[in-house]
C-alpha cells in the first residue's frame, strides 16, 4: 500500500532501537548480525501495516517494544541484564504525544512485559511512575502477565554478571561483550500523533534499586505532538543529568532546531558528561533520526509506503 | 555582614519552600502562620551565614532541606504523607549545578533524612537514583541514620489518611486540609555555584511504589550553573509530564528568557495539564524567584547582606 495520495496515511512512521554500545562487525558475528536485522525489519513491517490500518502511535510503539522485550537477545524483559544480586529489575516508560499522558515502571520484578504494565499505569491515570513491590502489586491487580524470575534470566546474562563481578565493573547493557541493549520505539500515526516507548533491564552488576534514564520521562523517553518523540539508550545516569529526551524537545520547540540538530545538541550535552549512547526520534512530520556516539546502535525505521531500513554500525547510513 | 565591596560574597543567596497548595489565612490560623515564618526565617539566616562563611551551595541546600525534613510540620522526613498502606515512602533529590552531578532516592523507608541519603548517592557517583530496598541497603552500608517507621508517622498524617480513604481521594500534600507540603531549597554560593534540593513524602493515600516529581531530575529538581537552580512542589505527575524544572532551565538557556519568565512559562505548561503547584528558583546572579498557581506557597529567600523574606499567601509579594 502506497501512502502517496492517501491523506490519512501520509507521514505514518516507526523507528526502533535495540541499544547502543560497542557494536562492531567482528564482535557481533555474521549470524547475529543477520538475526538482528531480520527481527527489526519484521517488526517495522508489522508496525507500518498497523499504522496504515489506523492503529494509534501509542499502541504500535507499545507492541514493538513488547516484542523486543520477549526477544532474549535484547536487554529488556526476558534477557535483561542482572543486578549485583543476580536479580532482574526492569524499567520501562510509554508516553502519548497527544496529551503527554505517560506511564512508567521502575525496578519491577516478575513481570513478563514491563511496557504493558507502563501502559496500564498510563490508562489508569492516577500516577505516572510506579516502582518495586507497589508496581508489582498494581501488575497483579490489573491482570498483567506475571512470570518466574528464572524465565527472565538467560545464561548469557549470568556469564556477563560473573565477568562483571570479577572485574568489579558496572556494565551498560552488553557493551563490554559487544552485544545488545535497551530497546525503544517511536511512532507517528495517521492522525499525526506521536508516541515513544522504552524498556530496559538496566546495567549488569548495577546496585539493586538503581533506576536509569529509561523510565524517567524527559531523560530516556519523551513524546509531544508539538515537537517529537524520542527513545534513548546509553549510560543512563548521564542521560538523566542531561535531561536528554526533553532537551531534544526543547531544542526544537524553543530554539527552532531541526530534529537532527536537536538530537545532536542533546547528545553533545551527554558527551560533555562522559557520553555513551544515542537515540531514535521522529519529528511531527514523521521524519526519522538516529544519532549515537558509540561504535554502533541497533536501529531501524520505516515510513509510509516504504521498506524497512535497518543498520547496526556507525559506518552505515 | 554587608556584601557590598566583598567580591567573594556578592550574589550568595538561598531560597526555601515548604509546599504549595490551598494555603489561606483562615485555614492556617495565626499560630501556625507565625511558626512557619519563624522556621523559614531562622533557616534562611543560618544558611546565609554559612554561605557568607564560604560553604558550598550544595551543602547549604542539603542542610536546609535536612532541617525541614526533621520538622514534622512539613511533608518530608518526619511528618511525611502516608501511602494507601499507611506507610511512609519518601523521595528526595539533590543536584550540584557545578557539574550537574546528582543523587536521588525514591520510595525509601526507615531513613531519617532522605536528602542525606541522596547526597551519599551523589558522592558515591556510581548511580543517580536508587529506590526502595536497594536504596535502604545503600543507606545501611553508607552509615545514614535509620529510624523506625513509627518515628516518621505523625497523628495529623494518620487523620489525613483516614479522611482521604473515606473520600476515596489521593491528596497532594495537605492541600485539602490547608496545611503543608514538600520542601525544597536552592542556593548560590560565593564561588557562583548553584544547587537544588527537594524532599517529600508524596501524596496522602497514594499507591505504594508511586514516585512523583521530586526525585526526578528535570521534573522537580534541577541545577546548572549555566542557567538556574529550581525546586518544585505540586501535583507531581503533571510536573513530570511537563519536565518542569528542566523546562525552566531550557527557557533561559535556549530561549533567553528571564528566570521569572522561564518559571512562569514552565508553570503554564503544567497548568495546561491541570496545574497545581509552584517552585522556587535562583538565577546565576543569585536573583530569587517564587511562582505558583495555588492559593499559597510557603516560601522564603535571602540574599547577601540582606534579611530573610518569608511569605505564605498569594497576596504577599
Amino acid at each position: 500500500m502506497r501512502a502517496v495520495g492517501s491523506a490519512d496515511a501520509v507521514g505514518v512512521a516507526l523507528a526502533l532501537h535495540g541499544g547502543a554500545g560497542r557494536i562492531a562487525r567482528d564482535r557481533l558475528g555474521e549470524r547475529r548480525d543477520r538475526a538482528l536485522r531480520e527481527v527489526l525489519a519484521t517488526l517495522l513491517r508489522e508496525g507500518l501495516a498497523r499504522l496504515e490500518a489506523g492503529a494509534s502511535a501509542l499502541d504500535v510503539a507499545q507492541l514493538a517494544v513488547c516484542a523486543l522485550e520477549d526477544d532474549a537477545q535484547f536487554n529488556a524483559g526476558r534477557g535483561s541484564a542482572l543486578t549485583a544480586d543476580g536479580t532482574v529489575e526492569m524499567d520501562a516508560a510509554l508516553m502519548d504525544g497527544r496529551t503527554r499522558a505517560a506511564g512508567a515502571v521502575a525496578c519491577v520484578r516478575g513481570v513478563r512485559n514491563p511496557i504493558v504494565l507502563a501502559r496500564r499505569i498510563l490508562d489508569d491515570g492516577r500516577h505516572v511512575l510506579l516502582s518495586g513491590e507497589g508496581a508489582e502489586r498494581f501488575a497483579r491487580e490489573s491482570g498483567v502477565e506475571l512470570v518466574q524470575q528464572a524465565w527472565l534470566v538467560t545464561r548469557e546474562r549470568e556469564r556477563e554478571l560473573t565477568s562483571a563481578r570479577a572485574a568489579g565493573r558496572v556494565s551498560l547493557d552488553r557493551d563490554e561483550t559487544g552485544t545488545l541493549g535497551t530497546v525503544g520505539a517511536v511512532a507517528r500515526d495517521a492522525d499525526g500523533h506521536l508516541a515513544a516507548a522504552t524498556s530496559t533491564g538496566g546495567m549488569t552488576n548495577q546496585l539493586p534499586g538503581r533506576i536509569g534514564d529509561s523510565p524517567i520521562l524527559g531523560a530516556g523517553t519523551w513524546a509531544d505532538d508539538a515537537s517529537c518523540a524520542v527513545s534513548a539508550t546509553g549510560r543512563g545516569e548521564r542521560f538523566v543529568r542531561a535531561a536528554f529526551a526533553h532537551e531534544v524537545d526543547a531544542g526544537m520547540r524553543l530554539a527552532a532546531l531541526s530534529l537532527r540538530a536537536a538530537c545532536e545538541n542533546a547528545l553533545a550535552r551527554v558527551a560533555a558528561l562522559g557520553g555513551g549512547g544515542g537515540c531514535i526520534a521522529l519529528a511531527r512530520s514523521g521524519e526519522p533520526v538516529a544519532v549515537f556516539d558509540t561504535t554502533g546502535m541497533v536501529r531501524g525505521w520505516i515510513c509510509a509506503g516504504g521498506s524497512p531500513r535497518v543498520a547496526l554500525y556507525a559506518d552505515e547510513s
